[in-house]
C-alpha cells in the first residue's frame, strides 16, 4: 500500500505532537514540517509552495486562529489541508469559504477536527438528533482565548486562565434537575504575574471585560513568574451530558494537544479517500461518515 | 415542505413506541402498520405489497432477529427500510446481502440502527480510530436472547435474564489497570418459574449452557410467576469506556424499546436523501455522516 504523504505547517505544541505520531505510524510520509519561524528541522514557510505537487495532506498546525485563517487561505488552492480551526462563531462562514475554493481548485478540506469542535460536535449532533437535551461542561483546563485576554492587559506581565466547571450545575443535569436560565456552566481562575501595586487595578479589569469575565465567578489569583511556570499543564476536560444521564459523554485528556494532533491524524485517510473520489470540497465532522476513518483491517466494530 | 410517509412491521414493544413517535411528529405519515397477529389498527402482513408505492419507508420492527431477516429479505426488493437487526455474528453476511438486492432493485436499507448495534458501534469505532483502546459494559438490563434460552430449557414457565456488569472489571478499567486475559465484564443473573421439584436440574442445565451461560458467574433465582412479573422491567444502561476514562460514553434508559424507536426514526431523514440521490445500497450507522441527521434549522452542533 502506499504512503500518505504528508506535511504540517507550524511546529508548536500540536506540530510537536502530530511529528510523532506520524513517525510512528507506517501509513505515513512526513516529507516536510514549515514555519515561519526559524527552528532546526523545519524549512521555511515561504518555500511551501514549492511542494505543492510533494504532498498529499498538509496539516496546518499554527498556533492562533487568526494565524491559521490566513495560513488556511494562501494554501487552499494547491493543497488538500486538515486543520482544528476552532472559533465557534466564525465557524460557518470559515467552511463555507474554504468548499468555495477547494471545489474550484479540485482540493479537499477538513475543517475544525480536534475535540471540541469535533468530537463533542459529534456528540452534540447525535444528541440533538435523538431529541436529547444537552449541556457542555469545560474543564479544568487552560483556555487559550482567555489567557490570551488576560496577558492583554496592561502591566500584566504574564497570566493562565483555567476554565472550571460549576460542579454544582453538573450533578443538577445529571440528576434531571433544571438550570435556571442564567446559571453559568463555568467558572473562571485567572493566575496573573504583576507587580504588587497593579493587583487590585488588574482584578478589576479582568472581571469587568466583557464577552470574556462578564457575568462569571471569577478568580484572580496573583503568583511568581515560577509559581506559574509550575500551573502550566496541558490537560483538560469535558463532557457533554443529558438530563438523568440518559446519555453522557466525557474526556480526560493528559494532553490537549496530543489529543487533538490524534484526531487530526486519525481522519487523514478520510481526506485521501475523498480526494481519489474526486469529491472536492470543505467537511466537518458531522459531514464525514465513520467508515471512511476506521481501520477495517484491525477492528470489527459493529 | 412533504412528509415522510412510513410504515411499520411488527407492533411489539419497538413498534408501539415507534408509532407514538411518529404520530406527534410532523414531519412523517404513519400510512399503515403491519402485523402477521389480528390486532387492531393493524394490516394484514400478507396485504403488504400492495403498499409498495404507497410508502417511502418500511421500519421492520419484528420481534426475534430470525424472524426479521425473514420479513426483511422479503420486503427488499419493494420497500426502502430501516431495521434494528441486532445479531452481531451475522451482520456483516447481512449487510453484504441487503445491499446486493436494495442496489438491483433501486432501494436503501438501514441496517442494524439502535443502541447496540448503533449508538455504541459508532463510540467503539471512534475510540478505535483514535487508538484508544475500549471495553463494553452492558446492563444492568433484560437480554432478549438469553431469556429465549433459558424458557426454551424443558420445566420452565417462564423466566427473565438480566445481564449485569462486573462492577470490580468496570472500576478497574477507569482506573487505568489492565484486566487479565479471562476477566468476564458481565455476570448473568437469572429469574425462572418452574415447579420445585426441577429447581436443580434447570438450575444445572442453566449453568452448563455454552455460549450463553459456560464460564460466567450466573446467579439462578426461583420465583413465582407473580413475582416475576413484577420483576419485567424496559429499563437497560451501558457503556463504552476507555482506560483512565480518557473517553467514556454511557446510556442509562428508562425504556430500551423506546430508545430504539428513537434511533430508528433519527435516521428516516438519511433513508429519504440517500434514495432521492440514487445512493441506492445497505448502509450502517457507520456509514452515515451525521449531517444526514441532524435538524439544521433547529441546532447549530459545531
Amino acid at each position: 500500500m502506499q504512503k500518505i504523504k504528508v506535511g504540517i505547517v507550524g511546529f508548536g505544541n500540536i506540530g510537536k505532537q502530530l511529528k510523532k505520531r506520524i513517525e510512528t505510524n507506517d501509513k505515513f510520509d512526513l516529507i516536510a514540517i514549515f514555519s515561519r519561524r526559524k527552528i532546526e528541522g523545519c524549512l521555511p514557510y515561504e518555500n511551501i509552495e514549492d511542494y505543492k505537487n510533494k504532498i498529499d495532506i498538509m496539516f496546518l498546525c499554527v498556533g492562533s486562529q487568526t494565524d491559521l485563517e490566513q495560513v488556511a487561505f494562501s494554501l487552499a488552492k494547491n493543497f488538500n489541508t486538515i486543520d482544528c480551526y476552532d472559533n465557534h462563531n466564525r465557524l460557518k462562514q470559515y467552511v463555507e469559504k474554504r468548499a468555495e475554493i477547494a471545489k474550484q481548485n479540485h482540493k479537499v478540506c477538513l475543517c475544525a477536527l480536534g475535540w471540541d469542535p469535533g468530537i463533542f460536535s459529534l456528540m452534540r449532533a447525535m444528541f440533538g438528533s435523538l431529541s436529547v437535551n444537552y449541556h457542555t461542561f469545560w474543564g479544568k483546563g487552560l483556555s487559550q482565548g482567555h489567557t490570551q485576554a488576560v496577558k492583554r492587559i496592561k502591566n500584566v506581565k504574564d497570566a493562565l486562565q483555567f476554565t472550571l466547571p460549576n460542579k454544582k450545575a453538573l450533578k443538577m443535569v445529571e440528576h434531571g434537575e433544571e438550570l435556571a436560565n442564567n446559571v453559568k456552566l463555568h467558572k473562571r481562575l485567572c493566575y496573573v504575574v504583576c507587580e504588587v501595586q497593579f493587583e487590585q487595578q488588574i482584578k478589576q479589569q479582568i472581571r469587568n471585560m466583557p464577552d470574556y469575565f462578564v457575568g462569571y465567578e471569577t478568580t484572580v489569583k496573583f503568583v511568581s513568574q515560577q509559581q506559574l511556570d509550575e500551573l502550566k499543564s496541558f490537560a483538560h476536560k469535558g463532557v457533554v451530558v443529558a438530563p438523568n444521564k440518559e446519555m453522557k459523554f466525557e474526556l480526560n485528556l493528559n494532553s490537549n494537544p496530543e489529543f487533538t494532533a490524534r484526531v487530526l491524524l486519525a481522519f487523514a485517510p478520510a481526506a485521501m479517500y475523498l480526494y481519489k473520489q474526486q469529491n472536492y470540497g470543505a467537511y466537518t465532522i458531522l459531514d464525514l461518515p465513520l467508515s471512511l476513518v476506521i481501520d477495517k483491517e484491525k477492528f470489527h466494530y459493529i
